[in-house]
C-alpha cells in the first residue's frame, strides 16, 4: 500500500480540462461560486465522478462528492478530502482545483488497487469558499456553522445568491439541511496550494499547516463635513479622507511595528461626495486583518480601533466601526494528522516543514467539527488570486501522492479503532 | 443718483421664489446646470425679466440676460453683471442667485427712476457655472475661451451635455457661437456670496475680490499589483492604496508648510481590484490645487508631483499622473474697477477690505475678455455648497446697492470717456 502511487496523467489531464471552464486571457480562470461556468464545472466533475465509477452525491448545500463505499461495512464513518472548484474573478487555476481533484484522483487510485478499506471515502468539493455569494458557505452549511441570518444578508449581495440557488436546484431550507454527524465522520484532509512563498524560497515540497488564521473584517466609516475645496483653509477642514488616509499608512505601521506575522489589509474605501472640488465629508474604508490566536485579533482590534479614534479626533472626525460578517475564527488544525502527513511526505521522500496559513480555507470550518489537516504544496513566485498562478506539475503530483498516502494511513488507523 | 436704492423687499422676494424651483429638505436647492430644475429656474427668470419691462436675451450657449437698452445710443457698449442660476447638486439657495437676481434688481430700479444711460445695461446669469456638466460653459463661450475638445469630453459625461443641450434647444454649433466682441462690452461685475469666512470673522459688510486664484485638477494613478490579503508579507506588497493614503497626508502637510495660502484638496479615490481581501493594485486619486499666480502653481505642481513619485517609489508603485481639463487660470481683477466698487461702498457707509478669491467664478473667465471686478457679501459660518449655506437678508441687500452704485458710476464715466 505504500508503493501505490496516483495516475500523474490522469490528474493533470483533468486539472487542463477543469481549467477550460471559465478560462480568461492569461492563462487564469473566471469562475465564481454558483455562476453559471460554476454549473459548467459542477457538471463536468459529476461526468468524472461517474467515469471513475464512483458514486455521485450532491448536498443541499450544493456541495459535490464523489464517493468510494466500504461495501464490505456499509454502516463504516466517512474519511472527507477535498478543496473547491470556484475562483475569485480572475483567479488562478490551482487555488481549490488541485485539492478537488487530487482527492478524487486518490479515490480513483484506491478503487482501482481493489483496497478494501473499513471507513467510505469521500472527495469532496464546497460550495463558495471564495466568498463571491457569501463566503465558505458549503463547509459551513456542512458543519451546522451557517446562521440564517447570513443567508439573509450575503456579502455578495442577495442577487447573486437567489439566482445561484437557482441555477444550482437548492434553496435556502436545503442549504441549512445539509448539516451532517460528526459521528460519521473520521477526519478531513485539504491540499491546496501556498499562495505563498515560503516553501519555495526554503527548497520544501511540503507545508503541513498547524494553525490557520483567523479573519476580521470592518468597514471604518470616518465622517467629517464636506467643505468647498477652494474656500474652506486646512486648518478648518474636518476632512475625512485625510483621516481614513492616516489610518492606512499608520495602522500598516502599527501592525509591522507590534503584530507581524500577523497582516492587515485597507483594500477598498468610498469616499462622498467625491468630487475634485469637494473636501470629502465621508469616507468608508474597508479593513481586514489576521492572526492565529483570538487574544491576538482581540488585541490588534484594540490597537487599530483605538488608533482609528486618534485620526478621527485629529481630523475633527467621527468614527463609526461596523463589523463585516464572514469573520474567521482561528483554526489550529490535527496534531495526530499532521503528524500523519509529515509520515506520508517522508515515505515519499519529500522535503516538508510546518506553517500558519494566512488565507482562509475549508478546514478552518471543517476543524470545528471534525479532526482536521491541511497541507501546501509551492506556488511560483507566491502569486495567487491571479491568472498568472502556477504550481509545478511536479508538486500538484507531489500533492495528491501525499495525499493518497494519508488518506490510506488514516483509513488503517480508523480500522483498527 | 448716489441715493438711488434698490427695492430690497423685491430682491428678497426674488430670492424666496427662485430657491423653490429644485427646493431640497433642509432648505437648500438641488438645481443642476441643463437638468429640468434649472429649465424651470430658467423659465422663471425670463418671466421676470419681462414682467419688468426689461428685453429678455438668450445666446447660443443658453446664457440668459435682461436688459436695459440705451435707448438714446442704439450703437451704445453694453455694461455687463451677473453670475449664474445654476447650483451644485445639494447646494444653497444663494450661491450664484444672489449675483443674478441683484443684477437684475438694479436694472429694474434703473429703470423705474428713468435714469438715462450711455450704455446698455445688461444682468446675465450663466450656463454652467458649477460644472455638472462642463463648468463655466457659459462665460467660456461668450469669451471665446471654450475649445471644441470641451465640449466632445464633458466632465459630467456626455448624456449629461446632449440631454441638456436639447432641453435648452441650444447644439455644439450654437454653444461656440455666442462669442461676443470685447469691442461692445464696456465691464462685468459680479456680486456673490463669500464662501469663507473672512467677512464674518473681521466684521466686514463688503470684500472686494483682488485675486482669484487658478486651479489644477490631476488623477494621480498609483499602480502597484493586486494581492493575496493573508499570504503576501507586507513588506512584500506593492499596495497602491497605501501609496496614496501617504500622499493624501504628506501632500497636506506639503502644501501648510510651503504654500499656505495655498490649498490643496484630494477629493475622490477609486480602488481596484476593492475588496477586503485583496490588496489594492491600483489607486487613481482626484486632486485639486489652487493659488494666485501661475508660477506659483507651478511650484505647487512640481513639489506635489515629486512627492507623489516618492511615495510611489517607497511603495513599488508606478505613477501616472493625468492633467483633468477645465484647469482655471489666475485671475487678477481689474483695479479702476475695485475702486469703484470702493467708493460705492463707502457711499453706502458700509465697511470692506480686500480679499483672494479660492473660489472659481466667471468674472475669472471674463476677466479675459473685458475689464472685470467681483465682490462679496458675507456668509454666515463660510458654509456653502450645503443646504445649510446662508446669507443675511441685509448683506443680500447692502451687495445689490453696492452693485447698483458701481453700475451707475461706471455708465457715467463710459459716457465720460
Amino acid at each position: 500500500m505504500e508503493n501505490l502511487r496516483i495516475n500523474a496523467d490522469r490528474l493533470l489531464s483533468d486539472l487542463d480540462e477543469l481549467a477550460k471552464i471559465g478560462a480568461i486571457t492569461g492563462g487564469g480562470v473566471s469562475r465564481p461560486a454558483m455562476s453559471s461556468t460554476d454549473v459548467a464545472a459542477r457538471n463536468w466533475f459529476r461526468a468524472r465522478v461517474e467515469a471513475a465509477g464512483l458514486t455521485f452525491r450532491r448536498d443541499g448545500a450544493g456541495n459535490l462528492s464523489a464517493v468510494l463505499l466500504a461495501t464490505d461495512n456499509p454502516a463504516a464513518r466517512t474519511l472527507l478530502a477535498g478543496s473547491h472548484l470556484d475562483t475569485v474573478v480572475d483567479g488562478g487555476r490551482f487555488d481549490g482545483a488541485v485539492g478537488v481533484l487530487a482527492a478524487l484522483e486518490a479515490l480513483r487510485t484506491i478503487r482501482e488497487a481493489g483496497l478494501k478499506l473499513a471507513v467510505h471515502l469521500e472527495a469532496i468539493s464546497f460550495t463558495d469558499e471564495e466568498g463571491e455569494v457569501l463566503g465558505l458557505m458549503g463547509s459551513k452549511a456542512l458543519t451546522g456553522q451557517l446562521a440564517p441570518e447570513a443567508l439573509a444578508r450575503p456579502r455578495g449581495g442577495r442577487d447573486k445568491l437567489e439566482n445561484g440557488m437557482r441555477r444550482l436546484g437548492i434553496t435556502r431550507n436545503s442549504i441549512l439541511a445539509a448539516r451532517r454527524d460528526r459521528d460519521d465522520l473520521v477526519a478531513f484532509l485539504e491540499l491546496h496550494i501556498e499562495q505563498g512563498t515560503g516553501l519555495e524560497e526554503a527548497g520544501h515540497d511540503i507545508g503541513i499547516v498547524t494553525d490557520i488564521v483567523g479573519i476580521r473584517s470592518y468597514w471604518l466609516h470616518f465622517i467629517g463635513e464636506a467643505a468647498h475645496a477652494g474656500t474652506t483653509p486646512i486648518i478648518e477642514r474636518a476632512d475625512a479622507l485625510n483621516g481614513a488616509s492616516a489610518f492606512v499608512v499608520w495602522g500598516r505601521a502599527l501592525v509591522e511595528e507590534r503584530f507581524l506575522p500577523g497582516v492587515l489589509n485597507c483594500g477598498a474605501i468610498e469616499v462622498a461626495p467625491g468630487a475634485f472640488n469637494i473636501v470629502p465629508g465621508e469616507a468608508r474604508l474597508a479593513l481586514e486583518f489576521r492572526h492565529i490566536t483570538e487574544p491576538l485579533l482581540d488585541e490588534m482590534a484594540d490597537a487599530l480601533f483605538e488608533l482609528a479614534r486618534d485620526v478621527a479626533d485629529d481630523n475633527g472626525l467621527t468614527l463609526q466601526i461596523e463589523q463585516v460578517g464572514g469573520c474567521v475564527q482561528p483554526a489550529p488544525l490535527d496534531e495526530n494528522i499532521a503528524a500523519t502527513i509529515e509520515r506520508a511526505a517522508d515515505g515519499l521522500g519529500l522535503k516538508h516543514t510546518r506553517m500558519v496559513s494566512y488565507a482562509g480555507h475549508d478546514t478552518q470550518v471543517m476543524s470545528k467539527l471534525v479532526p482536521s489537516a491541511m497541507f501546501f504544496v509551492p506556488s511560483v513566485g507566491g502569486v495567487s488570486h491571479n491568472p498568472r498562478e502556477f504550481t509545478k506539475p511536479e508538486d500538484v503530483v507531489n500533492g495528491a501522492n501525499v495525499l493518497l498516502q494519508a488518506m490510506l494511513a488514516i483509513a488503517q488507523d480508523a480500522e483498527r479503532s
